[in-house]
C-alpha cells in the first residue's frame, strides 16, 4: 500500500534522492547513508529518514540504505515504472530543447506529438515527429492517448489552450507560460517560470547592492 | 526606503503581477483591480493588497491600481531598472534556447559569455557570442563583470563549477543541474529542475490511476 497523500515538497525530495541513487548505482556503490543523501538534497539526515520511513524499511544497520532496492521502490512510488505520453504545445526553441532532452525519455516521458499555431512550422519535422496545427489539439490528445501536456507558449493563449486540453481529457500539465493557469479539481499543473526565477535573483542582487 | 527582507514567495508574486501590468499597459489600460491581479496570479485580492501595501499606495479609490505607476515601482523593487551580465555554463540545447529567449534580454538579463568543456563546441559562435572553454571560467567572470551565472550542466560537475564561480565573485546562480548546490552565505541560488517537475506529475498520475 502506498500512502495516499504525500506533500509536494516530499515528492520533490524523493525525485532528488532517486537521481543520486542512480548515480551511486552507476558508480557500483551498494549502500548510501542518510547523511550523504541529505547533503546532496540540501536537507537533514533526519528528514531523509523521515521521508523514506513512509515507504518501508530500506536501512541496513550501520551500513545505510540499499541503493538498488531503494531505487526500485522510489521509481515505483514516483510512478516511473511505466511510460507517459507527452504532447508539447508550442514549437519554439525551448520546446525544441525539451524534445531533445535525453533525461525525459530516459525517465519514461515520451514526446508523441508537437503542435504549433504557426503555419510555417506545421508540417515540418522534429526528428520523427511532424509538427501539427493547434486546431487539431483535441484530435491529437485522443489519437495519441496523451497523458501529460507541456505548455511552452506565450502567456496570452495559455489559458484557452489548457481549457481545451482539459476538456479533451489531459489531467497533467507542465506549464512554461508565464501565467497562473486555472484548472478544475483533479487536474495537476506544475509551473516552470524562467523569468520569475531570474527576477528573484535580480531582486536579491538589487537589495544586496543597496544594503 | 525599501523593506529589507521580503519572502521569496512574495517576490515571485510581484514578478507575476508585473508581467500582467505590462500586458495591461500594452492593451492601453490605465488601471487594474486587485481582483484581476489576484485571478491572474492565482491568489486572493486580499493577498494582492497586502503584497502591494508594502511599497506605498498605488490604489485609486474605486478605480484600482495605476498600471503605469505600479509597473515602474515593481520594476524598481525587483531590481529591473538596470542590466545584468549573465554567463551561461554549459552550451547544450537548453542553453541555446535560453540564449535565444527574448524575455531574458527584454528584462535586462544580457548573456555576455558562454562556456563549455567540449573541445568541439569551444570556438564556435552562438550569434555574437563565441563559446569559450570552461578552463577560462574565472578569467571570463572578471573580464565580463559577470553577475549572474546560469548553470546548464549535468549533475556531476555542477558543485565544482559553482565553487569556482563563487570564488571568482559570482553571487547569483540559476541552476538547471539536477543537484542541490551548496554555497556560502551571501550567494543566492534558484533551482529549475525540469525532471523533478515532471516526476511530481508522474507521481500525481500514478496515484490517481491506483486510487
Amino acid at each position: 500500500m502506498l500512502p495516499r497523500k504525500i506533500a509536494d515538497s516530499t515528492v520533490r525530495r524523493l525525485a532528488i534522492y532517486l537521481r543520486f541513487l542512480e548515480e551511486f548505482e552507476d558508480q557500483g556503490r551498494d549502500t548510501v547513508s542518510s547523511e550523504a543523501l541529505a547533503h546532496r538534497a540540501g536537507t537533514t539526515s533526519a528528514q531523509v529518514r523521515k521521508d523514506l520511513s513512509f515507504f518501508g524499511s530500506f536501512g541496513k544497520r550501520g551500513l545505510g540504505y540499499d541503493v538498488h532496492a531503494l531505487g526500485i521502490r522510489l521509481r515505483e512510488i514516483l510512478g516511473l515504472g511505466r511510460r507517459y505520453r507527452v504532447l508539447i504545445v508550442g514549437a519554439g526553441r525551448l520546446a525544441g530543447a525539451l524534445v531533445q532532452y535525453a533525461g525525459f525519455s530516459a525517465r519514461g516521458f515520451e514526446v508523441v506529438a508537437v503542435v504549433d499555431r504557426d503555419p510555417d512550422k506545421i508540417g515540418t519535422a522534429w526528428g520523427e515527429i511532424v509538427i501539427e496545427g493547434v486546431a487539431q489539439l483535441e484530435e491529437i490528445v485522443v489519437r495519441e492517448q496523451v497523458e501529460i501536456a507541456i505548455l511552452v507558449t506565450p502567456a496570452d493563449p495559455a489559458q484557452g489552450l489548457v481549457d481545451r486540453l482539459v476538456q479533451a481529457g489531459v489531467t497533467a500539465v507542465l506549464n512554461f507560460a508565464p501565467v497562473q493557469l486555472h484548472v478544475p479539481e483533479g487536474v495537476d499543473v506544475k509551473n516552470v517560470n524562467l523569468a520569475v526565477e531570474l527576477e528573484t535573483l535580480s531582486y536579491a542582487l538589487a537589495h544586496r547592492v543597496h544594503a
